[in-house]
């Protein structure tokens, strides 16, 4: 999508080179009409598929998965919780996920009774990079034999081969902006 | 409004007579419907008068933020972020707000540039009970020398107080679904 390219080279800021924050627009500060459009994308992607429900992890993709949500025909969301110690609530799927921005692991939780066996699912974030946040909330998605359709993100950074694992695993992808790399500080878009 | 009314007491979890849990609807799982018409509401209530800006705290907030920002125009939402130690970042606006539901304090940020002298700032969030975390936004809006409106919440303890405090500070207040008391267990409404 053109229009999240050019914000990420107009707003996006490169940090170690495969790192990019991209606060003033996604997460932090949110652009509704590019989120609007975005999801807007996401429906015409998925258009004959039925999907029951959307799954995304806060804070960042809330906002994203409630856009998708509201054009796939007011689906309800859920979001995946991120609990700071183990978690003694038996009640809930857990999954851990190794963030890549950060390089720490964190326990995410959904409650058993907001997924559910055959529920057709699909996960929404806001980035897609190594494809640890999806494979964890694929991983309770099984936890709860409910059905994964495939992903779709804002950005993609697909030198880093989220994208890659999970096709190989048979998860549809969507991204609204593909980066290849960055080459001297600056994106190159697929 | 009755389509908030009716959830609560269908699917609320009433804990310790002042806590009342929805997550099936609204803190975990969301219900895309029902915050579109709260969100719809907010519109109505607004009539009229300019908002530049919403502003929430993640991570409940931020789905009611983003439909609330599309109803209004498609403007900008911002969500103050919850750090867990004191930042260092001097870029940023700070207040520390009491959590009333779990009894600790902790420390939000907003980044300096997302909100700017003069803007029209409209609170949004999932709850109002005390009013502390409207009364933390509203310091960091002061510090960057925004204007609050109000504060849109979709559901308010009124018996905690947080309304009566921030009327009697000038600012206007609009909640989805209003309580008055917990009786038998059961949620009386205005």
């Amino acid at each position: 999508m053109k229009i999240i390219e050019e914000k990420i080279l107009r707003e996006g800021k490169i940090i170690n080179n495969d790192i990019i924050k991209v606060d003033s627009f996604l997460n932090h500060q949110i652009d509704v009409p590019l989120i609007h459009e975005f999801a807007q994308e996401v429906r015409e992607w998925m258009a004959g598929r039925r999907v029951d429900k959307i799954l995304t992890i806060e804070a960042s993709g809330i906002a994203i998965a409630y856009a998708v949500a509201e054009q796939l025909g007011a689906i309800p969301l859920v979001f995946a919780k991120k609990s700071k110690s183990a978690t003694v609530d038996d009640n809930v799927y857990k999954s851990t996920i190794k963030s890549f921005t950060r390089n720490v692991e964190s326990e995410v939780t959904v409650a058993k009774p907001y997924l559910k066996e055959g529920e057709r699912i699909l996960i929404v974030d806001d980035f897609l990079a190594e494809g640890n946040a999806a494979f964890g909330l694929i991983n309770i998605c099984n936890q709860a034999k409910a059905r994964v359709l495939g992903l779709a993100a804002v950005v993609e950074k697909r030198f880093q081969g989220g994208r890659e694992r999970l096709e190989k695993e048979g998860y549809d992808v969507f991204a609204g902006a593909s980066i290849k790399e960055f080459k001297d500080n600056v994106p190159i878009f697929y």
